[in-house]
């Protein structure tokens, strides 16, 4: 395995960048490196902590990267899936879901799903984290069921959306296979208990459980994001081997030697100083879903109302997606110009693994005069530039230009630098970026791993969906809703 | 036409509703009616400006639904396409690519490009807004250029990821087919300037102009929008027919009878009270793409270091695309616990227009004992709420949940209501969120049709590609990042 040789893993070590930070080098709004130096009792007690928890047992997820027989057991089936079936649709929600499209859409062809059977390693892959009847039922006008299997991942085995996505397809595979409906089931939730589990067990499904004690959005590295993963090729032992050396290297105390707790105390920083919103910006098409992944775990582990303590704090950066070049041409101008209450975090790679060549225009008509010529030449002078050129270059000098751009404009930016894209930087990458969650959530002393708000919600709809015990409930949801007034809607 | 009748016209329009803005009726964080009432000469005076500026033909885009013409033409051009093509290739960057990718996302099959192509009415559809080099070539992996029309979007002509995506397609058509080539490059750019418009002449591509006054980011319903929702069989003279019916409900001066005024005000107002984060969220998966859309109006067209007199003010709300009831799951944590500084602005539907009834969970096992017969009663208890039901009445109660949620948690949000989704009520969210965009800048006193921070960043990249004639930046750029010091990679 390469991944066992310490050179090799030396160059594909995941960097963290800060030269885009520091008010010493970019003025402005910079974050004060005085002050992050100071603060140096800070760092040091929300590593202690986060320790303090881990030892307890707190950090179950940190034990996910360990679980190699796992890894193993899900790359045989992966090879089964494979072999059996034509697609992979995943039912699950919010972090359920996210964890499979980034693992896969990084780690496989930008067009996977399009490919040709014969140029795939395995079956399409459909991760279906929505409650749109038009995207279900839309679903099955291009899948068969009859070879098609349905991963269904809800650790609780109570959301509302992925139980109901499951009664559909269940039902159009009973229709059309009667008992044998059963081997295109396989459930993801918690190990021993949840009607999902009571489901499994009376109907006999496989299973490859959610551990009890790793909260789902910190469970990419569970059978939630590794199945469909496995389904589609990647190579599961690197992807952990890359996590566990991550691991390794966000244990220290120090943050220049810590880059998870060392980005947590950046984002921290920014946020003392108003810069709330925390913009996640690859420069790779293949990391946007790692960047939504991100979006969700920032999000849902930070925003809260009561810190530890419970007292009542309504804290939370918030996160924002953009991908590079492409938004580049829009929230740039936002990012640049407008308000300074953004820290831009960028996701760069230094080899894409694929090159597109840039052709020289050789324009091939006749040329009938003096004007034709001109033009011809201006066309010429203004794109020779880019003839002979690649295109990943042309990408990472956009990606300098930003960098430069803000750092001009005096606001911060830091950069996670992969020096390709594999499984082994990518495990890296995502368990970097929990890690750094939980060194935030340290850090703004919040709970990262509940969610009380989504609850609510959750409660809210089971009213409204008239589901037995919550009468009450939707009792005072009608009486919010009576303030309505039809003057306010125009 | 049935847009033609009046009836049909007022059942199809779109409502905004604001009741769960104001602090009248949701307390907290509420944006506050007395203020709003106070504010009448501002929102008088926004409209009066922007009348001004349209007669004064500051506002080209407002007359691209008058263009039936062109709409003809591109509709008998789409068919055309259809009849000819396997795929239709978008190069363009921004605001050139993002209105393709909305209008036809929100109007054909959510999974137009897996359908077989006798269940298409039309090509499949690309729009490779990226210079990623593994994407750009990825798409040659299955599309063969010779069953391919590729649509260069560019109203300059000179931006870089546009123009190499067109030089490596346009060298793969000419290997391919030889002067033949030039009937697969159909052009949208400046009627008659630029260097793209030079080459159409010279080499003999068809073109579709983008109006000169028209700017890009504004130019959906031009041919950078139209031409791809014609070739998948969207029905353009009802889009256009919806956006003038936009224009007839936004002239009004009075806020409560201009639903793009009223929303512009609401935005600005929280705005003023430190709500600067603006949250644009659809609950119905075929808006995803209008959101991102509307992410990049917004951020481009308000986000701006200076406004009209000169003055530096940094100003700009910060859009924020989420999906219900996907984001749900993750960002409603923060959005109702975090802090208060966010306005949401919700896009519901009435009818989604196609159902996936959720049919009820009847268990086929022999139940051999009491523990297991507990386990059904359970399962059926916890499941049997959503049988019998339909997908849409639970998005729908989540949309409600949510907006429950908020109005209980003291913070505003308000939404527009699309009786269904068709090409009239698209037609018509697209045109108002542009009004609400172009009120949003009087408001805020910017201009909405420049962007020197995109253009910044534009002109640092030909510096750093050793462009002809930017060398002088390109020192400048070297200067900032010898500024880097080792030790802050880590």
């Amino acid at each position: 395995m390469r991944w066992e040789d310490e050179a090799w893993r030396a160059k594909m070590r995941v960097r963290l960048d800060v030269n885009g930070v520091w008010d010493a080098r970019i003025g402005g709004h910079g974050l004060p490196l005085a002050r992050f130096e100071a603060e140096a009792g800070r760092w040091a007690e929300a590593h202690a902590g986060l320790e303090v928890r881990r030892e307890a047992g707190g950090l179950a997820w940190t034990s996910l990267p360990d679980q190699t027989d796992t890894a193993r057991e899900l790359t045989e089936f992966g090879r089964y899936a494979a072999s059996r079936f034509e697609n992979v649709v995943v039912l699950g929600m919010g972090g359920a879901a996210a964890g499979a499209t980034a693992l896969h859409a990084a780690l496989t062809h930008p067009y996977w799903n399009l490919l040709p059977p014969v140029s795939r390693v395995g079956p399409r892959l459909f991760v279906l984290d929505t409650g749109d009847p038009v995207a279900v039922s839309g679903l099955l006008d291009l899948v068969d069921p009859g070879r098609t299997l349905f991963q269904v991942v809800s650790k609780s085995g109570t959301t509302a959306e992925t139980m109901a996505q499951f009664l559909v397809f269940r039902r159009a595979l009973v229709n059309l296979l009667g008992e044998r409906y059963r081997e295109h089931i396989v459930v993801t939730t918690h190990p021993t208990e949840g009607v999902l589990r009571l489901l499994a067990r009376q109907e006999g499904y496989l299973t490859f459980d959610m551990p009890a004690e790793v909260d789902e959005r910190f469970g990419a590295l569970s059978a939630a994001g590794l199945l469909p993963a496995a389904a589609g090729g990647v190579d599961l032992a690197e992807l952990l081997a890359g996590a566990r050396y991550a691991d390794e290297v966000t244990r220290d105390a120090d943050p220049w030697r810590n880059p998870a707790l060392m980005a947590a105390a950046l984002h921290w920083l920014a946020y003392q100083q108003g810069q709330t919103v925390a913009v996640l910006m690859p420069f790779v098409a293949a990391l946007t879903g790692v960047a939504d992944w991100f979006r969700h775990l920032w999000a849902a582990s930070l925003g809260k109302r009561l810190d530890r303590e419970g007292r009542v704090v309504h804290v939370g950066p918030t996160p924002v997606r953009a991908l590079g070049a492409t938004d580049l041409h829009s929230q740039a101008q936002l990012y640049l110009e407008g308000p300074a209450d953004k820290l831009v975090h960028f996701l760069l790679v230094d080899e894409y693994g694929r090159e597109a060549p840039i052709p020289e225009l050789r324009t091939r008509v006749n040329l009938p005069d003096a004007a034709a010529r001109a033009a011809r030449d201006q066309v010429v002078a203004d794109l020779g530039y880019l003839g002979g050129e690649l295109m990943s270059h042309l990408l990472q000098a956009e990606a300098r230009a930003a960098e430069t751009a803000l750092t001009e404009a005096g606001r911060p930016s830091l950069a996670h630098r992969l020096p390709q894209i594999n499984a082994f930087t990518v495990g890296q990458l995502l368990y970097l970026l929990q890690m750094q969650t939980a060194y935030a959530a340290e850090l703004f002393g919040v709970n990262a791993y509940d969610q009380p708000g989504v609850e609510a919600v959750k409660i809210a709809t089971y009213a409204l969906m008239n589901r037995p015990g919550y009468a009450a409930r939707r009792a005072e949801i009608e009486g919010v809703e009576a303030g309505r007034r039809d003057e306010w809607t125009i």
